[in-house]
């Protein structure tokens, strides 16, 4: 740190992404992207779009709210879209946290929640999840804080059922209620329905798992008209123009490519299915995932040794060193093949 | 606001961005666009990684980075990208802002940098500008607060030698001093090698106007490498991917495209001041631009009702409500035959 650097971040520790190669020599299985390009139309109205950049995006990003709340039987004044989720979830702590506000999520979820608390200085509070990696949904009951639940949750790939995360809602009607959402596709089932009934809850999506656009970068929420209000002035304060001409055209394609979506998600549960029973086979302890990633342990290596050699073997991997989970890996479920050399990879790793 | 929005920002007026028509029928001149094409190399890059976006983007950032630092003579280290240069700017304002240390700016000058100080809960102050709507370094010299100036400065377009600016960040060394320079390749000169000497300069640039890609939103800054390293810590606290592969791509085509770059800026710069002295002619006072927009009035109309004639009459431009700049407009510069018709249509408004 300079030292001009405010002294009221001396307590910030900042999101640490999983590596990136910059080359193409690894089977990349370490940051949940799909296996499979985006939607073709996505990839033509994108370029489509590259001609246009010396105009500015249109900052209501009208067009492609009206496509996702088509797509989830909302209105236009219901979604507010980001540059990536992670913005929506940065604008929603910072419209809703304060000193009297605090935060609570799980204490093993998504690295970015405490994160977003200490650079906006909110307080926060993590709660333990059981022994089993579940939340335990009666500690978040009429607690009367703001909460942010993953849903499934990362990187245990656990899915709570809506009505666990309908109780939450309802208890704490005084505050609001953010349901993460990035994994929903892959056999969870979204609360966007709830979003109707409670003016608390704000479910946020992302393109970039099931849709293949990571690399694009758009995210979304869907919540009542009025927290959509409260959200915009925040975009509005810090980067109206936040998403750009070509993911916005991109993101009108993905989301209108309905078959090619149903075929990819479908595909990466039946390999993600097949993946599980291999490991299953050699022994390895498994979280029941509803996610495109596996959060799995063997009693026979250890999680940091497995990534490692995995890792030489030219297959990435995540390894997290939390105390709770650092005998697990997350795998991201990448193509049959991948899959196929991935497990055999393991099982010599094991042989060894 | 919701009743959970946070008390914090009970003051906070969002950012108000130029119109962004949803048709074409208008003649653009409100929101300091470039009329040419970007660079066929940015064009041709940014849709080649359409194909790609199922990977996130190269968090670091390194290739385009690399580029940056090559065309101005730094190292990569030197630069830190942001989605527009508002984020960067953003991020800057939380590094170093709180309570101790405010920031300081004129009164006339972008109207984002009062927002970002609300929204981020730090103290500002603003300076007024001078009768002749220059900036007054004196008030600016020795203050011992952060400073941001735009320069040339936005919508006045009149720019101040670096001999100013230097005086303003050597007398300041223990606050940061942001330098906006937006508009600076349409006749301006970089404060960019200042930052070799000084360690509390932070130089923002845009792709937006000079590079024709307002729609890919990409900006920079460059500044001593240990700023950069806060800025990225903020970086990673609040947005790690926070630019798209495409735009990415396109920022490195159009900056190795020097030829085109150039033509395009004194294309522009030509019909500046070809339009100026048409409007000089018919008696319009202006201030001396060194932007790609003229800030201009006349005796014989009001700013307002320019404004609205024009606008009946299919051209938009920018006009502002401040007390001391509402006979203004800030006219964009266009192609010659737009400003032509602009003029044309100026000279016909004055008749009637």
């Amino acid at each position: 740190m300079s030292k001009f650097f405010s002294q009221k971040h001396s307590r910030l520790i900042p999101y640490t992404p999983g590596e990136q190669p910059k080359n193409m020599r690894y089977i990349k299985l370490n940051t949940n992207e799909s296996p499979y390009p985006p939607s073709k139309k996505a990839i033509e109205e994108a370029s489509r779009q590259a001609e246009l950049l010396r105009l500015y995006p249109d900052p209501e990003c009208s067009a492609l709210r009206e496509d996702i709340a088509a797509y989830y039987g909302v209105e236009k004044e219901n979604v507010v879209l980001s540059n990536g989720s992670d913005e929506i979830l940065n604008f929603a702590f910072i419209a809703y946290g304060d000193k009297e506000h605090p935060f609570v999520f799980p204490d093993i979820t998504y690295g970015f929640y405490s994160v977003f608390a200490e650079v906006n200085n909110i307080p926060y509070e993590e709660i333990p999840l059981e022994d089993d990696f579940t939340i335990n949904f009666d500690r978040y009951t009429g607690i009367n804080k703001n909460i942010v639940i993953a849903n499934p949750n990362a990187p245990t790939g656990i899915f709570a059922p809506l009505s666990e995360i309908e109780r939450v809602v309802s208890s704490n009607p005084e505050n609001i209620v953010i349901v993460d959402e990035a994994y929903i596709d892959f056999g969870g089932e979204t609360a966007i329905p709830l979003t109707k009934k409670y003016d608390n809850l704000i479910v946020v999506q992302t393109f970039s798992k099931s849709r293949s656009m990571a690399g694009a970068r758009l995210g979304f929420c869907v919540a009542s008209k009025e927290l959509c209000r409260d959200l915009n002035t925040i975009r509005y304060s810090i980067n109206p123009y936040n998403i750009n001409r070509m993911t916005l055209a991109a993101g009108s394609g993905a989301i209108k490519d309905k078959e090619y979506f149903e075929r990819n998600r479908q595909e990466i549960i039946k390999t993600r299915e097949k993946t599980a029973e291999a490991l299953l086979e050699m022994g390895f302890t498994l979280l029941p995932s509803k996610t495109n990633f596996l959060f799995a342990k063997s009693e026979c290596i250890s999680g940091e040794e497995l990534y490692k050699k995995l890792r030489e073997n030219g297959i990435l991997v995540r390894h997290f060193t939390g105390e709770r989970i650092c005998e697990y890996n997350r795998i991201t479920i990448g193509t049959p093949d991948e899959m196929e050399t991935f497990v055999n990879t393991v099982k010599n790793i094991l042989k060894d």
